[in-house]
């Protein structure tokens, strides 16, 4: 088996990182990081090194370069499939790519105004206009994959998959900004922050550097 | 085998909605398929009535509803392996699923100041800050496929892909901005124009009424 390596961006601010760094973690397979700090001086250069489109993250097995935060989750589901990244049930994997593509290319006002920090508290801030609409819109998600499919388990679709690493960093947001959830909800999001592979990322986290512009 | 609905918005002006018809037309499967008009009156409660969480495009097939362009294409390269909507090459496919990924969240200046609209003609327009950045993005992601996997076919990866049917609507942008390309652009372009189901969704949406705000 050829060495599977993940280039990060910072464990702290990177909400895309995170994705696929929890999808990885679930299958058990050993992987080589790289944390790529953000907002220093060799930055890019350090990118660059790895990934010669200058795009974390991105994952390296062999000679392939897979990058986006959901091609590399696709890309792990089929290498092993044995990890059950997405559900087995066909209705179940169809809601729940639904839900996973509509967070990779949406929800902005929830990204602009609540950017994933995670050591940070900020109780009441980043209450801007459409950010409550993001917030029902993917409570309503949550409450419709847990509600349908959720029977197996504490997380979307009972067991954990893709769709859970893709809704992680909005859990923590939701911790950062101290976003009051209803009860199914606050469950889910306690079986998320429950994971092992989580609370690991967010205490290496919780020692880089600040860096002023993720700060504001 | 259950009936195929696919619900979509403008012919003219959706982008979202022209790539999963074009992989879906790419099956050769039978499907209904139901245009929704933007910006009339009833809409919202025209798309309520075929997707209950309000987004088009979207995918009907038997109970399920599966909405989100890449979601739909992922489940239609599941339910028809033969049409072989992924490369069938590890490689290549993560490479597809890559480029797939990054025009699916990204490339925001393009969208935001080309907007598509097929039948307009806007030569020198859209030109705003960032927009050149994305094209030069764009363009060298075309190169890099056609280089790598191009050899069986006119497109990205040889054969017609996912791929293709995300790029089409920036190959419909670069002809309504009137975007010069390089001669293996140009001929990549040229090659997406062909397709018999881009002609027959361009040809049909000719006879659409003007939307003012998409025409700005």
């Amino acid at each position: 088996m050829k060495e599977l390596t993940l280039v990060v961006a910072s464990k702290n601010y990177s909400s895309w990182s995170l994705r696929p760094y929890l999808a990885l973690a679930h299958t058990g397979q050993p992987f080589r990081e790289v944390v790529v700090q953000l907002g220093q001086p060799d930055t890019a250069a350090h990118i660059a090194k790895y990934s010669p489109s200058g795009r974390v993250p991105a994952l390296l097995h062999g000679e392939l370069v897979i990058w986006d935060s959901l091609a590399i989750c696709e890309y792990l589901a089929e290498l092993f499939p044995q990890a059950r990244l997405w559900p087995q049930d066909t209705a179940a994997r169809a809601l729940a790519r639904s839900v996973t593509a509509e967070m990779h290319s949406g929800f902005t006002n929830l990204r602009n105004h609540m950017s994933m920090n995670l050591r940070a508290r900020k109780p009441g801030e980043g209450r801007a206009p459409g950010v409550a609409e993001d917030i029902e819109r993917i409570t309503s998600l949550w409450k419709e994959c847990r509600a349908r499919h959720g029977q197996g388990g504490p997380f979307l679709f009972g067991a954990f998959s893709i769709a859970d690493a893709f809704y992680a960093p909005v859990v923590t947001r939701f911790v950062t900004y101290d976003v009051e959830l209803e009860p199914v909800c606050a469950a889910y999001r306690d079986a998320v922050l429950a994971l092992p592979a989580l609370k690991a990322w967010t205490e290496a986290g919780r020692n880089e550097p600040p860096v002023a512009r993720y700060e504001k």
